[in-house]
């Protein structure tokens, strides 16, 4: 082979580091690949942390000692992470996305693989510190952006069903409230080997307004013994104010629901505009 | 701004075309980021396309004409694509896996962002040439694979719901035929505004013994005025032979049921071993 160029190594580890987010890569990794010195893929790492920074394309960060190495993290700066929710949120305030029952449209958002991995490294930012396990999502609406966020986390997804099937096996089932007034029982479910006891999860849904299924997630997780170290939404309502779970993380807003024209107004979550 | 230098642009360049697979990037969107020629784009990209080929990273593509430019698709090796399949397959293939109806608990493979980014690769693959306008899936557990295809051909997905959501707005909704034996009755459902007539769709899902969801799914398309440009699944069962759809593309075929060791031999499709 002939050597390989500082040009040539700089695209691969690019595209390698930027695949596979929020992963640990050792310098080893890279030096027995290119049959290059330390030093050299130091440097390289090095040139790359500053064009990500320059260019806002995530960033790159050394982890010291013996399991160390260089970490990769999807995180947009503000701007580009305000740029992109306004947009998002312009286009959710459209008239015609409200439907019977003040819900919203929003398939071709939670359908968008582009949109959903923007939403997924905007989520992430705030749980990088807590290393979740797992991300858990209720089926179907949240599955795609929880997938992403998972993506951005390194960590696998799980979904609870709405019913147990006969193709997951041993399952533990729960019932929940949901709707507004807390007149609808419904259960949902989880396959007894999809998690373990002891382990952490982030969950992450598309859509908030009493609360009830996150509520319901977090009693699922309860049965398993498992922490529950954060909960994020794509949307929430602003009304009502009082939700059945407590700081809930929304990416944005929905309020002032014009039923007439058949639309509401959505906005960017204040948090957005002091991420840092 | 200082100038940018190769090592920089190359780096930068590479993430960005990678995190947007099949997406045309002119010349000019380069140029202008850079602030450099032309020419010197050009040989970036040529520079980019020969280490993406030489670390098995994928494909760079050249556009002539006045709307070409660049394209980036994630086609494995045959090697890499085998070896992942492969490794799959003997994970698969592990006793305790096989559940009562002899089906397979694959949850940890069907949410593993990683290996459902590897499987969308691959399954990908097969319908470049064919430019399907979006995905479509079957909720619940085609979804990640679904979304990862998706992603890769720079589609939307479009999820199928066993029953309407009042939230979906107006819907059309089929029956169809479920169970080896043709005895179950099932619905499936899909917003009107979800896709748009006269367009192309390619169906994947996770699983497929008789074919019968995969059926409905081409039938829920010929309400739509859509046509369905290709099928493919994770696993298909080798018996029983005789699907309700042809042309099925699987990743790996499930054989030999041991329902004493509580497993099944699964090996990948013999024409992963064909690709080029």
């Amino acid at each position: 082979m002939d050597r390989i160029k500082r040009n040539e190594r700089l695209a691969a580890i690019s595209r390698i580091l930027t695949a596979s987010p929020n992963r640990i890569f050792t310098l080893s990794h890279f030096t027995e690949m290119f049959g290059a010195a330390k030093s050299t893929v130091s440097e390289d790492l090095s040139i790359l942390a500053d064009t990500f920074a320059q260019f806002d394309l995530g960033r790159l960060t050394t982890v010291a000692g013996a399991a160390g190495g260089v970490i990769y993290r999807a995180i947009p700066s503000k701007q580009r992470a305000v740029a992109a929710l306004e947009a998002l949120s312009d286009k959710l305030s459209m008239p015609g996305r409200l439907l019977p029952g003040d819900f919203l449209y929003t398939n071709d958002i939670t359908c968008d693989s582009d949109l959903c991995e923007m939403m997924g490294e905007i989520l992430a930012c705030r749980y990088y510190d807590k290393a979740p396990d797992f991300v858990l999502t209720m089926e179907t609406k949240g599955i795609p952006v929880a997938m992403m966020t998972a993506r951005m986390l390194n960590a696998p997804l799980v979904i609870a069903r709405r019913d147990t099937k006969a193709y997951e096996g041993s399952a533990v089932k729960i019932n929940y409230i949901s709707g507004e007034t807390g007149d609808r029982i419904e259960t949902m479910a989880l396959a007894r080997r999809a998690v373990t006891p002891g382990q952490k999860a982030l969950i992450i849904d598309d859509f908030m307004k009493g609360g009830g299924t996150l509520r319901g997630m977090h009693d699922l997780m309860k049965e398993f013994d498992v922490e529950v170290v954060g909960t994020g939404v794509i949307i929430a309502t602003a009304e009502p104010r009082k939700k059945r779970v407590d700081g809930v993380t929304a990416l944005m807003v929905l309020s002032q629901v014009n039923r007439e024209a058949g639309s509401a107004v959505v906005k960017p979550s204040e948090w957005i505009y002091h991420l840092n």
